[in-house]
């Protein structure tokens, strides 16, 4: 970690480090040996265990430098079997995750159901790095706090175990190692300058990080603080700690309790009116009406979407509507109007095995825009509480859950990034649907938009139409509001949606 | 492009870039109009046939500077539904892409069936910067043609349609370019001096792109050479190869004839023996025995991994072998000797949804090593002409293009990254197997090792005897030749498989 400013830090009581516990005698070899070897092959067989029962696992390794990261992780390994865990080392970011959401590549390394992921330092080391370069950081620590805590609930919701080791070490110890290191030929080059600078700085660093652990030391995800003075010691800890919380998941899975009582519902924020009609003065536009107006808008377009590249913002829009309510038209339109260089459009259909084995966020979450890149998404992650509560394509406990994940994921996006996000809902009323889906039917070049599967879901009419409504009441939040578009007529309605995304954009710019 | 050193140049006849077809007349805004319409209402259907063929589509668009690939790209675009192509934007390569072989961030971006990817620039822009940067590219520059043209069969053969697109405009043409963007204040600052620099060599760059453009103009990859000095007389041009080209894909898809005869089969290279035995005198040996040489070996493994890191060499090691000939074990204590830092195990499992709608070779490649890495595949890309040939998973035809592609695909992996290839099969005779299988079945904490399916591939050992015939054959190649293990007692097979690793790898270092 590097060398911190020097101004207002917090005056903690370093209630986690100074609390750790230290073993009473150093631990020999022997003693050390003998112990091991159980917990060893008890660790293969629960990694087992795990991936039959599709329980993902992810092991957080931290601590001062010099503290044994690299090796204790390589002693956990050692009795895993390799075709079933990742290690991922974290260490500066590469330029593809520089331009994303501070916790985008963490949330793309998430484990599959049955795998392993180990974090070789992880978040938080980025975290305190990243704080620790700031004069103030209360306010900013405290977001990341919260990000961090959501992400990491979001997957012990979903059924993940994780487990957080911090290895700890005293500033005189940390001092004799690097000493040590200094006279190893092999290990020499690792003893940089910069490192004595945080060496030099750790009392300053100590109510830093123990204000991050203390904050992030939450049931889903506790830390285990050790004393890595002895690394037999820390080892032994390390498998005995991870070996419990192992077996616990198992046991709440076999014994198909839920993992935890669903929570209380989040509080409707306010509800969002619908309309399909979207015209003035009632009144109905043709396309040739409508053109000096489009005209005028994709200049604007271009000119703002090329301000949000310079700049380097991101910006979300998400389509999300009625079936037949003209979303490709819609997004064909808008689309039309941008440079092609900047913008992707992500087409959302069922989730496929690898999908479905991810937290449901993490394909959309990989498909975030980068830096000054515009990414629509034609359909999303509400799908989540549209199609899959009402066809019980999920249980309803994580539909609830979802309400609340879809806001704070959205909130982390805006806040971490900087950029912006705009959802449209495309209304129609039951009657025009009918009318397109029955003109769709007679147009040959139209026909293979109408399904058996949307005449179907007509049927199911009210049970979307509540679904909606409670998605808008609970979703549209200050940072990332839903917009109604009365979908009617359709060009009108093209226009709405593009007078939108450039006055959002203005706004967003200045 | 870049300008190019001075030295030997080809003295082609150029003749790709002279026969370029150019318009009689200008065609002015009027005529374009009325002709571009119905070529785009076209296209527009065209990509919804072949959205629901299934049919991939590659188009490559190329030419000088400001000879108006971006505007050219932006008019195809424009007709087409953006939910069903991406466009990619070939600029220079990103860290993570950087340290991957050539192809690899193009092999990634293949398009799935059904869906057009547009490169705007593409392999072949960064093939020729690459090459011309070179004081003697003669050789290197045979190959890359030999690769791309390689991998664009690949992907035609799968049923891909590719369409190339050349751009050509005069030196002069360019000249007036480059002077009418200097004098728009929006676009002054695309024109940097290494611009004009480029320009100043244009006839330099003609005949070393002349070459290439010959050199890789295929039947299934052809390429269009157009005359942009008149944009309008390009973008029309371009409306008409693509429809063209697209309209054949859809005849022969529907007409249900084989895209194309099948590759007369790769000939035998040299039989492989295959031999379950491996102790020199015949005699096994214990694990106890075993151990000295395994210390030694771990120690070497380290030293090797550690100058592989350094020198930034990849390595890709394959395991292929019987089942319950011991892959995972030998897998385990291989990697058990090697830092985790700097090696992955690559699990292979049937395709999904999602795998099965690319190229079979396109999982493989995504996830090659990176410059200094080692990844290890626990089954590969030779499950194609093992299980999938044997089980009919794919067609004959398939199968047997396979060896062709396999090896082309290791070839082209060595020669762009300068890494290493090693192949393992473990062989086991028929009755190891079943002692083996029974074995498993009593001991409760291998049973789930072994499954029904495990029982029905014994029964059809000698199709699959005679499929790792074939492959060993055709497949052995002098860059990627295969290494037997004798597997019939473990301890030895593994020590073999480490001692052969290490040794490799001193190779590979020299």
């Amino acid at each position: 970690m590097p060398a911190p400013a020097q101004r207002r830090r917090p005056r903690g009581k370093c209630a986690m480090l100074k609390n750790v516990i230290s073993p009473k005698n150093r631990i020999d070899t022997k003693t050390f040996e003998k112990k091991i070897a159980p917990l060893k092959e008890r660790l293969g067989i629960l990694q087992r265990s795990l991936h039959d029962a599709g329980i993902p696992v992810v092991v957080v390794m931290e601590g001062w430098d010099a503290a044994g990261i690299t090796r204790s992780t390589k002693m956990v390994i050692d009795s895993l079997d390799p075709r079933g865990f990742t290690l991922h080392t974290i260490e500066q970011p590469t330029d593809n995750e520089r331009v994303r959401p501070f916790l985008w590549r963490f949330w793309v390394r998430t484990p599959q159901k049955g795998r392993i992921a180990i974090f070789a330092r992880s978040w938080y080391s980025r975290a305190i790095s990243a704080e620790m370069q700031k004069a103030s950081w209360t306010k900013s620590l405290k977001g990341r706090t919260i990000a961090i805590n959501n992400f990491e609930r979001q997957l012990s919701d979903d059924g993940a175990v994780i487990v957080k080791f911090f290895l700890h070490i005293e500033k005189e110890e940390q001092k004799r190692r690097f000493i040590a290191r200094e006279h190893d030929p092999l290990k020499a080059w690792l003893v940089t300058p910069a490192l004595w600078e945080i060496h030099k700085s750790y009392e300053l660093s100590l109510p830093v990080i123990d204000h991050f652990l203390e904050k992030t030391d939450t049931k889903s995800a506790p830390w285990h603080v050790l004393d890595a003075t002895d690394e037999n010691f820390a080892v032994l800890k390390i498998y005995t700690a991870l070996e419990a919380a192992l077996e616990k998941a198992l046991l709440v899975k076999s014994g198909e309790k839920p993992a935890k009582l669903p929570d209380p519902l989040l509080p409707e924020k306010r509800p969002v009116k619908r309309s399909a009609g979207n015209y003035k003065d009632g009144k109905s536009c043709t396309r040739e009406e409508c053109q000096p107006a489009l005209d005028a808008l994709q200049e604007e377009m271009i000119r703002v979407q090329g301000l949000l590249f310079k700049r380097k913002i991101p910006l979300i829009i998400v389509y999300e509507g009625w079936d037949a309510a003209g979303k490709g038209g819609n997004i064909t339109r808008l689309a039309r109007y941008m440079n092609p260089r900047g913008y992707d459009v992500i087409p959302t259909s069922a989730p496929g095995a690898t999908e479905k084995s991810h937290h449901y966020l993490w394909r959309f979450v990989r498909n975030f825009p980068q830096a000054g890149h515009i990414a629509i998404f034609d359909r999303s992650w509400y799908g989540r509480v549209l199609v899959e509560r009402v066809e019980n394509f999920c249980t309803k406990n994580e539909w609830q859950r979802a309400y609340r994940e879809i806001n704070e994921m959205e909130a982390d996006y805006v806040y971490s990034s900087g950029g912006g996000i705009i959802k449209f809902w495309l209304e129609i009323t039951k009657d025009e649907q009918l009318r397109r889906f029955e003109q769709r039917e007679d147009d040959p070049l139209k026909q293979w938009k109408i399904t058996d599967e949307d005449w179907r879901n007509r049927e199911k009419w009210d049970l979307y139409d509540k679904a909606v409504d409670e998605m808008l009441a609970r979703t549209s939040t200050k940072i990332a509001p839903w917009t109604v578009i009365g979908s009617e007529d359709k060009w009108p309605a093209r226009i709405r949606t593009i007078e939108k995304v450039t006055s959002y954009c203005r706004d967003l710019l200045e």
